[in-house]
């Protein structure tokens, strides 16, 4: 039963098979099919890009790491499994413990008479918001992934409201690339913001990156500087990550500190020059609620992008510690934020070196 | 073992049982022990205030409302043996399923000799901290509580750390009333500020809550129009609350929608003068992240207060549907809460009259 003032609602409420009433994102299950609505475009997708938090829990779950003779191929087809059993229930690709999704990328097939969006068919884009609200129909059965990558090669067809954010992709930049700037675009975007604002209210602030050297921290770190930071101090989990960010050059200060030990983490960001002004959270392993709070000053703000951050452990951390700092759910969308991503990438080698990095690893 | 660099942390990490390293309020277990260290005070205690999330999760999971003979005996005992057990296990009252806590009153009993606090045996004190990291044993079973009721009577002892924020008991008010205002009291305290700063930009805001009829919601409304807001729409979901609001005169405008239903609160707001510049969500079930993006203009800010709030689905919905609004946190803790929130209840008989409402419902 379609209801008629949902008729092609901009924010897919028709697209909601359960329950009524709810969000797409919010929904158990949506309407995948591929006949459109008016104000609708449908996109042949090549390529999911799942978000980190949900990439990990999936592979714990399927046995992490796999060892041994046979252990690639068995890994590889329970990852298959878990994905394609779970867009196939919801008509969606999101992750049901971490309640993440990802983006996509494809082909525009065609675009309804009414689409706001100005995509033609055959352009290639990207989808800016998150899987977790995209109506997706995989046909491929993923034969072509692994499962050893966020990255995941598929046939299927996706269906874009008339308010899904969507990008086409730079000529200039190679896919896997762009794809991978544009899932962590709000990232920068925000902390951009934020540090701008905190700059004119009076000195420059200093930042602390928490996950500095990974891809929505890199970028975090250079749109940092880029707006006008102080200094910015760069926290990661191993030399190696250490090793890496440096020769990035993307931070003043590398430190090294395990995100989730909270003591470890003020101290550590204390002794670079803190406590930061602005933290930034780029970590997606769950418990970085409390380093995140005691490495931040009186009166500064905290900037959650980890999708694996619990709501009441940063609330009530920060209470429990009478901490008078402000905290932001980061989120994916400012307007501008996917060409201040781009643009980060192509005038910041050390970005685009965090990237290619973390890229080859998948 | 206690590690000397630990001795006796302002934020309790020498009573971190496990896992070792983790702040109180994120630890699985603390030490409950009655001895003090130096910086420590130990409070007898005499009522616990959970908090709603926690509240109506035990209430769920103990079947819900008692029905037919011998039913209110049955549900007391199911939910004496919950908290019973959750108390003996952790050390501390911390629902597991919600992640929130609640507060405590109390006598001072003993004060360690570097204890920060100001505070001497004898004082009548409430925790601005919550219980979900404050050391707990209870002794005498919760043998007068009859389960009905979020403030739980009570004999045991408690744990105050250096950094533990307890406020004095006013002598002006009753004490069940000062429990439930000050176990709210960071709601008032960050709306007003954020009421304030969106008036320093300009003009003054419209201000949207949701859950306005509870206690949280009338407090925030209280200093929304305290601190200048253009207009106050409060959203309850049935018509008793909104005569009890009605009643209050806290709202401009005083409007029924399911916060759960997204399009159904933004259209309602919106018909009551919205979208809001500001949104403040009180209401303690799941699922209202979606009607408080939609019910927000483009540049306010929402302020999720409710325990119930998830991380992804208010980034995810926001990012779903384009909005440019900034999404904080609700800390507990800003400075001068207590005082704002204690003053409001002394000036604003609306408030007196919803809170003495709520606790003769309990």
């Amino acid at each position: 039963m379609q209801r008629q003032d949902f008729r092609s609602s901009p924010l897919g409420l028709h697209r909601v098979a359960e329950p009524a009433g709810a969000l797409p994102q919010a929904a158990w299950r949506l309407d995948a099919s591929p006949g459109l609505w008016p104000d609708e475009a449908r996109v042949r997708v090549d390529r999911l890009n799942l978000d980190a938090a949900s990439f990990r829990q999936l592979t714990e779950a399927a046995g992490g790491t796999a060892a041994g003779p046979g252990g690639d191929t068995a890994h590889a087809a329970a990852m298959r499994a878990a994905v394609l059993g779970i867009i196939a229930e919801r008509g969606k690709m999101q992750n049901p413990v971490t309640g993440s999704g990802g983006m996509l990328t494809g082909v525009v097939e065609e675009v309804g008479p009414d689409s706001p969006l100005g995509l033609a068919p055959g352009d290639r884009i990207a989808t800016l918001v998150s899987l977790s609200l995209t109506p997706l129909a995989i046909t491929d059965g993923l034969a072509r992934w692994d499962g050893r990558s966020e990255q995941v090669p598929c046939d299927g067809h996706a269906i874009l409201f008339g308010r899904s954010i969507a990008a086409v992709l730079p000529a200039d930049l190679p896919v896997p690339l762009s794809l991978a700037v544009l899932d962590v675009c709000g990232a920068p975007a925000l902390t951009s913001r934020v540090v701008r604002q905190a700059r004119s209210g009076g000195t420059p602030p200093v930042v602390a990156i928490l996950g500095a050297a990974g891809k929505s921290g890199s970028l975090s770190a250079a749109a940092a500087r880029d707006a006008g930071a102080r200094s910015v101090i760069g926290l990661v989990p191993s030399q190696a990550e250490a090793d890496l960010l440096t020769a990035s050059g993307l931070a003043d200060r590398v430190v090294i500190a395990d995100a989730r030990d909270p003591a470890a983490v003020a101290e550590t960001v204390r002794g670079a020059g803190g406590p930061a002004h602005v933290t930034v959270v780029c970590v997606d392993v769950p418990g970085c609620e409390g380093g995140a709070v005691l490495a931040t000053a009186d009166g500064g703000t905290v900037i959650f992008f980890s999708m694996a951050t619990s709501f009441s452990a940063a609330a009530l951390g920060a209470e429990g510690v009478a901490a008078d700092i402000t905290m932001l759910i980061g989120n994916g969308y400012v307007p501008g934020h996917a060409a201040l991503a781009l643009d980060l990438v192509r005038t910041e080698p050390g970005v685009r070196h965090i990237f290619e990095h973390r890229t080859a690893e998948g």
